[in-house]
């Protein structure tokens, strides 16, 4: 089984505009997705981050990548390596789509491998990891502070304004309804502590017994982040990313019995071992789209394991693909033991076949199909295509939208 | 494809007396060979320790296997651990064979399972793993003090008394005439430091440029090994487990440049992140006999890698079911980089088809067929499991055995 033909569709799909540290989500978020034919006749699929460094990234390895067995995962990255020599870099104070080139190319190019492993051996992708633990995946409502959409040439708004405690626990309220999420996490650092604390103080009133995590992207000083674990003391599972950078977290860390979590202080192996050596984190977001793949995720929860660490699951905005890989990834993880996170109640697209998957009390099943178990929606690729070179956005900037809503914004880490 | 039964054979090769800290090879070494076959006619073959309570655990376990998918790895460690509840426990300071029954019934029965599922797809093992960073795997010759054998009714001697660095120089030269190797590994901690410290001077003359190491078993006190460190300056490539115990090889290690292996007190995950945090040692000794299974030696070398140490490979006495898969491991372990350690010189007898495979340069190429690539030889088997019936040795003891050459024999740790 070789790879003959690699294709790399970018995509654009209607978002609104959800606040985080950083400013605000754009009117469209990027997709690719990758179809990696082989000789065989098998279609193997991916989904990943569509800003233009990835796209380009993933542009350049494609034609390196004819002749391919889809089982050497070692020769992948030798390629993926020698098309991008200096796509390194650890860490960039940027978003995630914009460092770890590497890794995420890589990462983009290991499902559709997988996939099409599963597909060739009539397997679940799982089966794979080493199988499933657990064949439910429960994931969390991802709630956002937001401002009510104004531009709508690309898609509807999704609940209007939501800046106040009140209106937040109104958005839970919804998406409980709709999909009976169990647990809640808070995308925080956009208002003031006191009301992400009053807003996570509620959601407890309204959610007896649910797990709640806030997320304020290293938004508060060491100061400010004790001040706010006092207050939630016994109300979070956990608090991810208080504190910037990894001095930042240890020193909290020292200092509270609250556990906390990252995606942004560890993002390489290299760090959870600094992680461990610091005590500076207790629980990794895993995230197959730069974690090394699917593989790399599994790698990632051993690790964490060995370092008496936890495994919780990050997200991105993403459609079916990404969602049908995270699931795998959860089944196989065994101490990922954690709601994962998801954007997918904020998505109003698909591009799988049969549409939107069901969620029951909040968790999906995994997919039983070979591989992925999921099928491409030409049409709705097709679309989604169109809306692409339609919209000319070409990468994420979350802090120029923001302008767009407050002109006198000012992108500042910690802010409180 | 699902397992419908399991045969567990004993068997007893015939060995010579080498010598360790701990006393000497008896006349027999023991192995288990397991066959698990599948309700669509195909079979998965591997190779383990033959000791008593490896033996036991292999057969309570063997009936619980019915049913089994070979791709659900978490399904068979879920079925062990229900079947030896009480099979745990932590380095314990006996023989590898006697602690971790767990981790080594579970890699036990691993190494089939992906041997089945690489004859089902029609693909070597390695590829399971990842692919194959190289397909041509570096040996060391495993060198030995011994005594001429006394009891001959198993097998003949090879090489006679081995007992001073000239000797042992001459069992080098012996070895490299037949298998071409190109570096070397000195059981230590047999005689005094420094005869030891000669043999090592006699063999860098003896062979310029090849790599040359030792591992006297935690022979040493520190300050002896600081000794032996100084005057082997250069001259060693890693030195193995020269101290007792975690802190024993920390407190050496922070005094020294030279890179310290262990086979010993890094046997668990959990002990990578403490060596780490220690800085105790700079290369682990990857054995998939006990690292959880092939699977398990690929996580190893990912840990190692974030942990910035480095991998090479630990052997017990063995044959070609086990060199199969020692093979395979080290082609998809990347950071591997050392020649592995192997007993095989040592052996005589095989149980795969088409004997003993060829060492060119002190390399074995990795099987290509499909799964691990070898073939059990039944013949063979019949033959040394009637040996294991008539040897009735069903226990390793080095100690004892010793006391028949050395009556005034006491094992003691460190010893200088
Ligand atoms: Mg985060
Ligand atoms: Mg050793």
């Amino acid at each position: 089984m070789r790879i003959i033909k690699v294709t790399v569709t970018p995509i654009a799909i209607p978002d609104v505009p959800l606040a985080n540290l950083k400013g605000v989500h754009q009117s469209v978020f990027l997709r690719s997705v990758i179809e990696l034919e082989t000789d065989t006749g098998l279609v193997g699929l991916g989904e990943t981050y569509g800003a233009r460094r990835t796209l380009e990234g993933l542009q350049k390895v494609a034609a390196a990548l004819e002749g391919l067995d889809p089982y050497d995962l070692h020769d992948l990255r030798r390629r993926i390596e020698t098309a991008l020599p200096d796509g390194g870099g650890i860490n960039a104070p940027t978003a995630l789509t914009d460092h770890k080139l590497v890794d995420v190319v890589y990462s983009a190019y290991e499902i559709p491998c997988l996939d099409l492993r599963g597909k060739e051996v009539g397997r679940p992708l799982h089966d794979l990891l080493g199988g499933a633990v657990r064949k439910t995946i429960p994931f969390g409502g991802y709630l956002f502070y937001k401002f009510a959409k104004q531009d709508l040439s690309f898609g509807p708004d999704i609940m209007g304004e939501v800046m106040t405690p009140d209106v937040l626990v109104e958005q839970a309220r919804t998406f409980h309804a709709e999909y009976g999420f169990q647990s809640w996490k808070l995308k925080g650092g956009v208002l003031e502590p006191e009301l992400e604390i009053e807003t996570m103080l509620k959601l407890r009133e309204a959610f007896p017994g649910h797990g709640l995590r806030i997320d304020p992207m290293g938004a508060w000083t060491v100061p400010t982040a004790l001040k706010v674990v006092r207050r939630l003391e016994g109300v979070l599972e956990y608090l991810e990313d208080p504190c910037k950078g990894m001095e930042g977290m240890a020193e909290l860390s020292a200092q509270i019995d609250m556990p906390l979590a990252t995606n942004l202080v560890v993002v390489e192996f290299e760090q959870v071992i600094e992680a461990a050596r610091k005590d500076a984190v207790q629980i990794i977001l895993s995230d197959h789209h730069y974690w090394r793949g699917a593989t790399g995720a599994i790698h990632l929860g051993e690790i964490c394991r060995a370092a008496g660490m936890g495994v919780s699951m990050h997200s991105n905005s993403h459609l079916g693909i990404s969602l049908a890989a995270m699931c795998h990834v959860a089944a196989a993880t065994p101490n990922l033991t954690y709601a994962c996170d998801t954007h997918y109640p904020w998505t109003t697209k698909e591009i799988v076949k049969g549409g939107r998957p069901v969620f029951r009390d909040g968790a999906v099943q995994v997919p039983e199909g070979p591989g992925l178990g999921v099928e491409l929606d030409r049409e709705a690729l097709a679309e989604l295509h169109a809306l692409y070179n339609q919209a000319m956005v070409a990468d994420r900037n979350d802090t120029d939208e923001m302008l767009k809503y407050r002109p006198d914004f000012v992108r500042k880490v910690p802010r409180w």
